[in-house]
């Protein structure tokens, strides 16, 4: 999980944002078997990295995913990656489509842009990848031929998620893990 | 999640309610992804409003929906809008039938009125609807003509959960949240 | 919940069972919709009740089930009477066959007189009534002609369970979570 | 659960180690039903065993089964054993083919020496036996045949799992369980 902010930004209030939002997905078991408990995060495990510069030497692998999405999208000020068991289940299900249709909950209010339930969100499910510069460029090209969204799935793997700042970050992370589950459940009774 | 009170009552004992209700529905992440964590809710964030009177500028958008079942049944001391995951996956289920049978459940005699487990209640279920003035219209229609309830839930959307007090409300959400979930148990096994 | 000790126990320490079993089952959400929120009791919500004495005025409507178990069984320290998911719903899925088999699980060996995975217990299930003087004959004569086990179920409402002291109680509330909660897992997948 | 170092180890670390593991597992209701509570384990609570001396008179009657794998993998510095509900219903199901295999999942590189997704892991399940040097020998043989693994089940009991140190055989319970809990959902889709 990581978050890397623009330059005009204080690290010491980006970092709070991050371990905000560690905290968060910590506490929910969203970030399991990672070494590090998630939820005692601290501000000294927080690294600060340029969006265009060289990649961080304690940078996890998956930064080009996060980098690549700070340059798609300027509006974006924070972004998590997180493992559920809804998403990660949900994900490999529906692979073979492409994307995972969630239509007519209220929840989906909890996004920016959408007023009504009345109305469906086609979560962009890419195949997972090790090489995660070119897993970027998939995940990118997707994003761009798809309807705004806030988040998407790597099958077999878990979530990517996004919003203009932590606190939104954490809502969308929240609506995302709700609404995932609530699938999951209406799905086992078909 | 609101809760309005009478005039008579003092403001300081109607916001205590509305926290203990907050901190029992968001330690249960019963309100997801609303923004603010409900856990933490204080006095500065309960409004007051007349139950006849303008819109309160701080009002949510449900406002009409809780101030609609006040003015309908002046036993009403405390509403709860809550979204759990059985309550939203049920809603959606049973929504083409108008309502969700609860039968035979010894837990049903958390409610008033239900002396026995012999007995079912049906919790009427409403299509969702942004307007939320006719929504309420709908609501308080369809309560009129049921049997007396203490919630009703909107398709998709969650569950509206009343009481006397917020003491019989916190019982009532606890109530339905375990029977609503040994429902969905129960019919995955159909 | 309750828990009724012999006269010659003294009450403080019969007092700290009660609470120790009401705080355990209380965090776990298995005394749901009681009012009082069990993980908090204290000593002053605890009575003490002569077994073959008159009905105390502060008892619960399930009293005479706990009593008609303290007289039939001598060995018997503490009882709990719980909620659960997996138990009120298996209670009324199996409730016509008058009993819930658990066969092989290794976590049988919690219960005393069990030292191996080889062997099945037969949960008694009674179909619930409002009347639990009648109710407790029933069980009793249930009980009288079953192996012995250390809980039972009432079907659509939950489960007595048992042992010699409140620590041996809390053993067997905890055995029968997860052994009835791996049934429940393991008839959905057939 | 037990944890046993080779000599060289200072007590109190390898103490540390197995408190750790046992408040980890505690926490998340792993070790059901044991009479102590996990959770609030101290050092007093801790023995300390040669691999090859006399059996402890405080050691577990599964101590042979923690022992067999010491010897036989000298890079073991920590052994947990759980009670997981995904472990143990899995454990059954899959019981006839002898091992379940996990496959495709991002989270399997959380075991040492796997670094892609595109891999599968055969977590070997034995039948369950009280006797435990029987079974340590039988788990034992069944590893020997394995690609390398990092667990193995028990039919109808739970799990095994360990790592180079406490630290490691914690990430690896935490993998085990959400990649268990996760193939049980996708199982119950099926």
């Amino acid at each position: 999980m990581a978050q890397i902010h623009l330059k005009p930004l204080v690290f010491a209030d980006a970092a709070d944002g991050v371990i905000a939002m560690a905290h968060f997905a910590g506490a929910r078991h969203w970030v399991p078997a990672t070494g590090a408990d998630k939820a005692r995060l601290t501000a000294t495990d927080v690294i600060e990295a340029e969006i265009a510069g060289p990649k961080h030497p304690r940078a996890s692998a998956e930064a080009p995913l996060h980098l690549a999405r700070y340059r798609a999208d300027s509006s974006i000020g924070a972004i998590a990656h997180i493992h559920t068991v809804a998403s990660t289940v949900l994900s490999r299900r529906h692979a073979a489509k492409g994307a995972l249709r969630l239509e007519g909950w209220e929840l989906l209010k909890a996004f920016p842009g959408i007023a009504t339930h009345e109305t469906a969100i086609d979560i962009p499910i890419v195949p997972n990848d090790q090489d995660t510069e070119r897993l970027a460029a998939l995940v990118e090209e997707r994003l761009g031929k798809s309807a705004p969204v806030h988040g998407y799935l790597i099958a077999g793997h878990g979530l990517y998620v996004w919003g203009a700042s932590a606190k939104d970050a954490i809502r969308h992370m929240d609506a995302f893990d709700f609404l995932l589950t609530a699938q999951l459940h209406e799905e086992q009774a078909r």
